[in-house]
Order: structure tokens, then C-alpha cells, then sequence
């Protein structure tokens, strides 16, 4: 433990290099039970909260695991918004979500914090139901200013004064609808404070347009400030650590200015010199080029004002006194207003601000010898001893050797390029891979755009995501039968993320669309060989996977493709009882994806309670089409069916066999056999381990042996 | 038809005041089947082949009604682009596509221009299996960037050089995905020409701080121009009819300015008087706060230079001589610009530019007596003898009766306040009536946002448009069981604008989805009564209503609620043949929505044939919660049933009765009855009148009919 002063700072910070193991001693913030607590502090005793605070997160997150650097990005940035505002009347609207532990601590769920991401124990994300203090509930990003505009609306027609307040990082200001909001707010005229919490993640990341924006705004040393009486005033930025960063772009400013700084009035001259720009020795006429010049490189554009918003920052977001200040101040203005904060991502934490991608989560540590305890972040773990590959890499391998091969392949992601595999891509065939930002509408039609020039377009994406590009889906692939495959991973249940990211809604809203081809691999081999096929189909087409590792099949790269909408016998468990032979009764269960699995195990355990019966299990591999030929023979056989599947049953693959049999039956005159249909019932499934969800859901052996007796009896 | 030149433009142009019902004398346009003709002129001669083109244009549209004023905005704009771009080989992307009716002639479609929008006809929007020059299928706005983006990437892959054009108007760019696309495009280094078409709507309709961004750079009276080296200039633009505008923010700008022009070196005042800022008589320092205002007064800042595109604009978009010079410079630029015309929705036909709204579109004319013929704008129509009132106009009715009782009534609509039929409400609840511009992702959360207060908001919005608010629908209402109710007009088949606009994947995109009520009125009088029955409901809830106009039933509006989840017993058509008494056969049909009626009829038509059938017409109204007692009772009897919607089958309402009776067959060991789905097919349906879609789907009675006798022989 370290506590060093930054250069340049007008504060000090303690800064850590290990996580504690035991609870750290934090006297100021023990006596914190509610914001109210807060208020009655000292400047100077915020800046020792602000310390013991991100101790108590590095403690707390270590025993929970879960999101890191962003939640240590945000003490003071958190702490100043509870000592300024009066939550929760006024609205604090975290964006996406996964940088409140510091607000969940500081309003009364410090001593819960450890249970975070646990089954009943605190979610991870802002949840209603869980504390008056969560104003909204978030899962995806970008949202959080529409819905502080529509809480800002109702008070000012409730005649409410209360504030409305919504942290939105930058990475979630490329979402369309954050600016689809800005642009309502100012038509609305609303009374609502943004603030951007620029952790410079965009900038590293290079995701476009919006991030060199804020770059430019940052670089720039220069601060739009708010004076005590509520009016913008320019000043010279504080400076952090930015030095090398100001240092360069002045550089390059000054190569630009050379060429006319020499011809401006002095009096202008030394303004500008104020702001950085170096003072020339001579002086003359403004000509209509050089106004441009300076127009463009020495007062930048400014999206924020251009759209209308009153503008302030950036500022130092860990700089408690003056957040406080600011947010005094801006707390009296009318309007929408924008405060820029910068931030840096695991501040205070050494290994995660300089690593603050491996270190966005963390795995919890074991508490065996916390002495000998490091920290783990989550990428570098311990493997297990005989490791299952994850579904994800088995999509990232599939690109790789598929780009190898095939020169059209163009890989799509919004913004999740680690999470779906495709770094080593990225990397290999850099003018194929487009990370595009958070903006997943924009991610589906822009590879419709491609798929019309004759390249394949791939979107790998969440299927929690994907909802966001579904219209995009519909007109821009779909409808034009544009060649475009859909890699969805983190289909169904997700564990720890909770209801916000499971994806258990994607066959429902997929399979509705014509053209659609929609497969689900049982395994790792599957699930590659899937990916070829879909990939070699002419249209558009979507392979869905789960979350986390497969089941430790072994990948065969040179299978041949699966023809489209075939199903496949995966194991027969013969009836054994008296009189076998003569079978009594005939179980097909139609599984889709991870079920095929549990399927298999269920039959075997229910063929010891149903000597009689013969099961045969099916891995249908397609939602869409179906195969017919399949379902045609068990209509005749009048075999009783199970469908299976981890999605919603309502919608579901299951639903679909349903709708084939009960028209082909009605075509043949034939009866429908028994039936029924095995998935997520109708409700949102709380976080928790996979395991615990698919139990919850009977979606585990246990559950489905239990559904499948209903039939059998 | 007169002919005037329009103050301040270096060009003229043809006005018209009626529309032609006979085919113009167009001696150019009629030489022009491609590009390539259009090529071979001189710029005079475009400017005659314009002329022709808008009579040409008013003459078909009255032909064939259609979208009327957008497409004469877009004249000149058509034909420069096709002048100075090589398409097809160069990629013309139109965006929203309503104003590609003069793109249409120009690329070989000349003489199939009055087959627009009926069956068989040309379609409404560009369609790329309709000629090669359509680039991308649009029906919903804000898409060719992505798409235009995703062409130009791939194109750049693989080494070709074509140029790509996308063509937006300022009401789209307020979608987020143009914002999404706008960022990529620059992060992408990609090359791509945007050209915003800034028909001036958004002004008059306030929509948002981008539109207000629009008017600035408009109003400030000066062009980014490009010279004939590519280098940017400022010019003073070519003012047409803006003097007024211009005049008045010249007033407003010169008492901002006139406390500091006094004290600005003679030379940058003497530039700032060619800019149209007057000169002032004294001279001396720039300070600070000075500054600042210089900086957002003369100087505004310039949204699409922020996010990195080369800017250039505003341009006269009438002025075909200057748009050309302006295209061949740019199309020697490399990397994202951006060139802002500003054009004047219903040019040259002088009723549509004074009442630009009402001549969005028009029905076709009469030819009864072509010379008393006048153009019908689409609002003005005669009424029908005894006029059924459109759903639209019930919602309208609706949100005002409840609103004058109800003051927690917020109405929320995504640019569709006409369309929706809110113009009343908008007026008589203006502080409940929010109007969010084309941003339905926005529109949703921003109803969550508003619920979290404790009003009860109403999205009220197109089925084919909530696809865009769907991950909102889901995580922003439904998840956080918020109380929203959504008003979905257009669901099903809407006619003449065809599969783009159709609204028939709603259902199963919504029912998957936990919290959710859905409910499908039968006719106006149960329109009104289950947006009450909704409305009042607590939770999120669904109200889907047709397109166009009811079947005339008289709305009682002190009707009691309708019980949730709850179906009618809409008509028995009881057996009247040889052994009636001994009913043979009961037949139960579960119809959704608008179909309730098309199953009385097709049912009364059977059982002429089927005398010793009794069939039971079920009016469902409600998809979620289904109504169980009653599929209960069925089941029991073993009735066959029949279940019948305007929505795709797969997924439907149909699909959700199939699960229910799949699950309580096997929990009650009761035989599956004889079933089947009738509902759209897995296809899209083109565009056509409103019968013949229903026809070619099997929805009108006699496809009803024939699907019945399945299930009845």
C-alpha cells in the first residue's frame, strides 16, 4: 500500500497494489448508512472516504469478484453526486450499470456488498426492486439519458423541482439512442444534467469519430468552467498525468499555427497564449483560410454544444472538492447540461490502471492463504486440468481458419471483441475485423451494406444484444435475403449478469422472420461445423451458443457441412424391462443446443423407472427449418415428443415444432401425439450460478426428469 | 402553370399549381433510360430536363398517388447525383427511400412510374430486385449510412474504387443508427459521401437539438464551400427565399455582438462585414468571455465536423448547376464528408410547398373530368358516404377522453403524431404530449424513465416501428414490470407500402417476453374499450390495431372493462342440417383481432356445406394472458379449433394457443384435439391493396374457407 502524490494534482489519493484479504479498517465510512450521513462531512473529509471507500471495494470485490476498474473509476465521482444531491428524491441514473458497487455502498448496502452477483444476494446491476436508491434498472448501455429525460419530464409536469442526474461512460455515448435522448432533451427544453464519465477507454479502444471528439476536447488543455455565477468561463485545465499527451498535441497545434500566428494583433496573441499557444512575434491581417484554421484546430467543434447542450468540463472526475463544486454550481442552471468528467479506469488500483482491460472484472479469491493471496483478474486464470474449450473460442478458431481460406469472410462486432473470441482475429486479418462500437443496429445493417457487394459478413454479438439491431435484422438481412450470418453467443441462461443479459429471447423473435436459418450446436464441434455450414449457406443465417465452455468435445475440422434443417438420432436408450420386447411406449425428445446433453442423462435416468419405454433422443441442430422428414415419422408413429431447449418456451423451438406438427396433422388427419414442450417458463430468471438458474427453471436433469414423468405416467 | 425566377437564385425554375392529368411534353426526359443519356447533356439542359422531370412527376403521382412532396424536393439533387456518379458501378443509397420516385425514372423505370404501389407495380421504395440502381431495400429511416458504410468497407476490401453516396434526410439523421454510423464511418477511415438532405421539416416541426443545429448553420448565411483544388472555403451562401430568416438572426446576431465588435481589429471586422456582420467604428482587445462568444455566435459549433467528417454546406439543393460542380469536387475527396443541401419539400408545385404536411402524399386522381380536376391531398379527402373512423382516430379519441379525466396521462410518439392520430391531443394536452422525433429506442425508455415517477405513459407507435425500441420494450419496461402501455397501430398488413411497413411479427416478439399484456380489439367500439381495459391495467401492457379504417362499430365509452385475459363467445352458427339435433361435429374458432369478423362470415359460408357442424366463433382478445377456462373447456370437449390472426403463424397467437393446450393435454393426460393455424405464412407479403394481401395470405373469407375444410372433411 502506497500513497503518493500525482504530479500536478491539488489533491492527494492513496494508491494500492495488492486487494486486502480482510476487511480494512475504514472508520468514516463505517458511519455511512445512507447519503444523509455523507452531507454532514468536510471537503477534506471526503478525500479520506474517497480512500477508505476504494479499499473497501478492492476488499469487498475480492471476496465477491465481479467488475473492477470501473466501479474504482467512479469513488469520487460517486461520493461528490451523494454529497451534492439529495438522492432519492433526486434521480441518480447510473448508465449500464456495472459502476455502482460505490453507489450501492454509500446508500445503505455497505455490509451486503459482499453477496453482489450471489443468488439472492445483491445484483450486480441497479435494480428497482432492490433499493429506493436505484432509480433504474440497467443491463445494456446507453440508456440511461432517455430514461433521466422521461423521470425529468414527469416532475416538471408533476410540478417536482427535484433534480435528475444520469452517468453515462463514453463508450455508451456511441449507442444511438444516447444521442436519439440528447437531441429530445434539448427539443424538451427538460432540466437535466448528464455527466460524461470519460475514462478514456474509447481512446484507447479507437472506436470513432465520438471518441477522437472527446480526445480533441481533452487534449486541448483547455476547460470549459462554471463560474459562482452559473456562466461558462474558459480556464487552463488541471493536468494530471497528461503531460506527454498536452505536450504533442501543442506540438502539432504549433506546426499548424506557424503559418499565421505571425500576422494576429498581440492583444489575441496572449490570450491564446494562455490557452498554450505560443506567442509569435509579429502581427498582421486575419485572412479567411487562417480563420478556418483557427476555427478548427484552436477551438475545436463541440458535439455537446452543437446539439445543444450547455457544456462543461472536462475536469478531473477524481478530484472530490472540485466535482463538488461543479456539481454545486450546475445543480442551479436550467436546461441540459453536460459535465464531462475524465476518469481513469482502476484508479488507485496500480495493476488495473495499467491494465484496465484484464482487470474490468475480477474472479473471487480464495481465501486459503491470504497472505500468499494475489489478486486474479479473470482473463489470467488458473485453467482447469483438462480444460473445455469456451464456445466463444471455438468461434474465434472458426474465423481464423476460415479467413485462412476464404477471402470474403468479414468479421463484425459491437464493441465485444474479447467477449466473443475474436482478438487473435483481429489481429490475423485486420482489414476484415470492423469493431464498430456499442451500436448494434448499426453493426446488422452495416453488414447488410456489405453482403450486397459479394463478401460474407459475420455479426458476432450477444443474443441480449441483438435485440437492439432486430428491426435491422428484419429489413436490412432478412427481407432482402442478404448473404449475412448472425454468431450468437450467450444464448440462453448467463449466470452471474442476471436476467439483463440472458439471451433467452433470440429463437422467439428470430425464427418469426422469413429467410431465417437458425441452428444450435450441442457442443464445440458442433458448433464450428455449424458455423461452416451457416457460413456456406447463401443468406441469412444465425448459429446460437451459450455462454461459458463447452462440454470437452473434440473439434473435427474436416466433418462435412450438416445439410440444412436435419436433426440427428444421438443415442437410443432401449427399453430393458419385462416384456421389452414388446414396447409399450415410445419417447422421442426433440432437443435443441445444451440440452441435447441433459437430455441424453435424463433418458437414462428415466429408463430405469420406465423399464417399458424406449427413448430416443433427438439433436434437432435447427430451430429453423425444422426437419420435416423427422417429425412427418414420429406424426405417424403417433410417438409421444419432448421438446427441449433453454429459451423461453413461450416462442420457443419447441412452439415451432408444435406449430409443424399441429398443421401436418391436421393436413394428414392424422392425431397430434402427446406432447410437451420443455424450457424457460414465463418469467425472468435472477442471477445466480448457471447451474443454480438452470435448476431454477427445471432445466437441469432433475428438472426435466420431473417434467417428463407428466408423460410417462 | 407560371414560371418565375425566384429572387437572389442564379438559376429558374418552373412553377406549377395543378398537376397534369394528361402525360407532359418532356422531349429530354424522354431521351433518358439510363444515367448514361442523362450524361450526354449540357448544364443547361439539366436544368430543362428538372422542369420536365417535376411535371413528369406531378403528372404520374397523380396517376398513381403516392409520396408526393418529398419526391419533387429531390429533383435536382436526383439528377446531379446520376450526372456525376457513375451508378450502378458508384452506390446510390437512398435512406428512407420515399423520395426515390424521380431516382426511379432516371434508371430505365419511366413508363412503369404509374404501376407505383399496386400489385405487380413498382414499389413504393427502392428495392433491389427491382433494378440494379436500387443499391438497398428501405422502408424504415436512418439506414444508408450503415448500409452506404458497408459498402464502401467492402469495396475498399477488395480493391475497387467506386464512390458510394448516401442520401439522408434531417428528419432520419435524429435515429440513432445514423449517429451509430456516422461514428463507425470515420473510426473506419472510410470513404463515403452523406449527403443530408435538409428539406427544412424538422424546423417547422421542432424536432430536437439537431434540428435546431441545422437551422444555425443555415441561418448564419455562410457555406463551407470546396474549391477546385478540394480545399474548404467560406463563401456567403446563395440566399432563395431566406431573406426574412436571414434578416432576422442578422438582427439578433449584431445586438449579441455589438459590445465587443467595437473593440476588434479593423481587418477581422472588415471579414466578419462580407460574412454579413456589420462594421463597427471602434477597435481593441479580445477577451475572454469575448471570446467565447465569438466562438458560439459567429462561429457555431458544427455537429458533423465534431464527429470528423468533412463538412460542406448548406447548399441551394435547386440549383442543379452548383450541386454538380459541388459533387465532381467532393467525389475527388477521400475519407467521410458530409455535403448539406437545404431543399424545399413540394418544390415547383406551389400548393404542396405552402402545405408541405398535407402533401406528404396523395391518393391518385380521378379522370372523370380531367379539367375540373384538382390534386386531393391525402388529409382532405370526401368522406366516404357513412365513414367508418379509422383505429387511428379512435386511439386519438381515446387518449383525449381519458386525458381529460386522467391527468397521469403522458402520450409519447416517435415523429408519428399525424399518423397516429394525436394532432387533437397534441393541441388540448401540449405539457402530456411528447413528440421525440424518429427515435423509437428512445421513445420506449423514455416511457420507463416517466413511469418510475408515477404517471402512466403511452407509447403510441407502428408495429413495424417498435422492432427499433425492442431491447427497450424488453430491459427498459417489461423487465422492470414499469406501467407503459403501447398503442401499436399498422399491426398486421398494411397495403400499398408494403412488407417493410407490414406489422406482423409484433406478437411474437412481444409474447415471449415476461409481464407483458397483449390485447387484439375486433373492431373501433373494443379498440377504445381495451386501450381503457389496458391503460388502466398496472404493468406493461399492448393494445395492436389495425391500419386504416374500422368496420363501423359504434363506440360506447361508459362500457365496463373488459376483464383481462378474458375471450367472448362472439357467435354461434349453430348445425341446421339432416341430424342436427345429433351434432356431429363442433368446431371451435379462436379469431385475434380483425379476423373475428372474416371468421363469422367464413363460417356461415361452411356451414351451408357442413350442416351437421356447429361452429363456435370465439372473439380472443387477448393474446397474453390467454384465455385458459375457456381453452379448458374446449380441450374437455375435445372441440377442434381453429385459430386464426393477421400475423405471421409463426409465433402467433395461434402458436401461443398450441402451447397452452400442448401443456395442460399432457398435465391433464387428455387427448390433443384436431387443430390448426391459420395466419400469414413464413413469406413476406409485397406490397398490394389491403384485400389483395389478405387474399394472397388466405385471410379473406375464401382463404379462411378453404384452410377450414382441412380440418372439416
Amino acid at each position: 500500500m502506497s500513497k503518493t502524490k500525482i504530479a500536478n494534482q491539488n489533491y492527494s489519493l492513496k494508491n494500492f497494489d495488492t486487494i486486502p484479504m480482510l476487511k480494512p479498517h475504514t472508520p468514516l465510512l463505517d458511519g455511512v448508512d445512507s447519503p444523509a450521513d455523507l452531507k454532514k462531512m468536510s471537503t477534506a473529509q471526503l478525500q479520506q472516504l474517497a480512500d477508505e471507500l476504494r479499499e473497501f471495494l478492492l476488499y469487498t470485490t475480492g471476496v465477491s469478484g465481479g467488475h473492477f476498474g470501473s466501479n474504482l473509476g467512479v469513488v469520487e465521482l460517486t461520493i461528490a453526486l451523494h454529497y451534492v444531491f439529495n438522492s432519492p428524491k433526486d434521480q441518480i441514473v447510473w448508465d449500464v450499470g456495472h459502476q455502482a458497487y460505490p453507489h450501492k455502498i454509500l446508500t445503505g448496502r455497505r455490509d451486503k456488498l459482499t453477496t453482489i452477483r450471489s443468488q439472492h444476494g445483491l445484483t450486480a446491476f441497479p435494480e428497482r426492486h432492490e433499493s429506493e436508491y436505484d432509480t433504474f434498472g440497467v443491463g445494456h448501455s446507453s440508456t440511461a439519458i432517455s430514461a433521466g429525460l422521461g423521470m425529468s419530464l414527469a416532475m416538471r409536469y408533476l410540478g417536482k423541482h427535484d433534480k435528475v442526474v444520469s452517468i453515462v461512460g463514453d463508450g455508451a455515448m456511441t449507442g444511438g439512442m444516447a444521442f436519439e435522448a440528447m437531441n429530445d432533451a434539448v427539443q424538451q427544453n427538460a432540466d437535466l444534467i448528464v455527466v460524461l464519465n470519460d475514462n478514456d477507454m474509447s481512446i484507447s479502444q479507437a472506436t470513432g469519430g465520438f471518441s477522437k471528439h472527446l480526445a480533441t476536447l481533452w487534449q486541448r488543455g483547455l476547460a470549459v468552467d462554471i463560474d459562482k455565477n452559473g456562466d461558462a468561463i474558459f480556464t487552463k485545465r488541471v493536468i494530471s498525468s497528461e503531460d506527454r499527451r498536452i505536450r504533442h498535441y501543442l506540438h502539432m497545434a504549433n506546426e499548424a499555427l506557424d503559418d499565421w500566428t505571425s500576422r494576429l494583433p498581440n492583444k489575441i496573441v496572449e490570450k491564446l497564449a494562455e490557452k498554450g499557444i505560443p506567442k509569435p512575434s509579429q502581427l498582421e491581417t486575419l485572412p479567411e483560410k487562417i480563420a478556418n484554421k483557427l476555427i478548427d484546430e484552436v477551438f475545436p467543434e463541440n458535439l455537446f454544444k452543437a446539439i445543444g447542450f450547455q457544456y462543461f468540463g472536462p475536469f478531473d472526475g477524481h478530484d472530490v472538492a472540485k466535482l463538488t463544486q461543479i456539481f454545486e454550481r450546475v445543480k442551479q442552471l436550467q436546461g441540459a447540461v453536460l459535465v464531462h468528467v475524465h476518469t481513469v479506469k482502476g484508479k488507485g488500483f496500480l495493476p488495473a490502471e495499467c491494465d484496465p482491460i484484464t482487470y474490468h472484472a475480477i474472479t473471487k479469491l480464495k481465501k486459503i492463504n491470504p497472505a500468499q493471496e494475489k489478486s486474479v483478474p479473470v482473463d489470467s486464470q488458473k485453467p482447469a486440468p483438462t480444460p473445455a474449450k469456451k464456445y466463444s473460442q471455438v468461434f474465434g478458431e472458426f474465423i481464423c481458419d476460415k479467413a485462412a481460406t476464404d477471402k470474403q469472410l468479414m468479421a463484425i462486432t459491437p464493441a465485444m471483441a474479447e467477449g466473443s473470441g475474436m482478438t487473435e482475429f483481429a489481429k490475423r486479418f485486420a482489414s476484415q475485423f470492423f469493431d464498430v462500437a456499442i451500436a448494434e443496429q448499426h453493426a446488422v445493417t452495416l453488414a447488410g451494406g456489405m453482403a450486397t457487394q459479394g463478401v460474407k459478413p459475420i455479426v458476432a454479438i450477444y443474443s441480449t444484444f441483438l435485440q437492439r439491431g432486430y428491426d435491422q435484422l428484419i429489413h436490412d438481412v432478412a427481407l432482402q435475403n442478404l448473404n449475412v450470418m448472425f454468431a450468437i453467443d450467450r444464448a440462453g441462461l448467463v449466470g452471474e449478469d442476471g436476467a439483463t443479459h440472458a439471451g433467452v429471447f433470440d429463437i422467439a423473435f428470430m425464427r418469426t422472420v422469413p429467410n431465417m436459418v437458425i441452428a444450435c450446436p450441442k457442443d464445440e464441434n458442433e458448433c464450428y461445423n455449424l458455423l461452416n455450414t451457416c457460413y456456406e449457406h447463401i443468406g441469412p443465417s444465425a448459429v446460437r451458443y451459450p455462454r461459458g465452455n463447452g462440454i470437452g468435445a473434440e473439434i473435427d475440422k474436416n466433418q462435412a457441412m450438416y445439410p440444412i434443417g436435419k436433426a440427428a438420432l444421438e443415442q437410443t436408450i432401449e427399453a430393458t424391462g419385462e416384456g421389452a420386447s414388446n414396447v409399450a411406449k415410445k419417447v422421442a425428445v426433440l432437443a435443441f443446443g445444451t440440452m441435447v446433453k441433459t437430455a441424453v442423462t435424463a433418458c437414462q435416468n428415466l429408463a430405469e423407472t420406465y423399464p417399458t419405454t424406449t427413448f430416443f433422443v433427438y439433436n434437432m441442430r435447427f430451430v429453423k427449418p425444422l426437419d420435416s422428414e423427422l417429425l412427418d415419422t414420429l406424426l405417424a408413429q403417433n410417438c409421444s415428443i419432448v421438446t427441449l431447449e433453454e429459451h423461453q418456451v413461450m416462442g420457443g423451438a419447441g412452439s415451432a415444432v408444435n406449430e409443424y406438427l399441429v398443421a401436418q396433422a391436421a393436413k394428414t388427419s392424422q392425431a397430434l401425439p402427446t406432447l410437451i414442450n420443455i424450457g424457460i417458463p414465463d418469467k425472468y430468471i435472477a442471477h445466480g450460478s448457471p447451474e443454480q438458474q438452470l435448476a431454477d427453471c427445471g432445466l437441469d436433469v432433475a428438472g426435466v426428469v420431473k417434467q417428463m414423468q407428466t408423460i410417462l405416467s
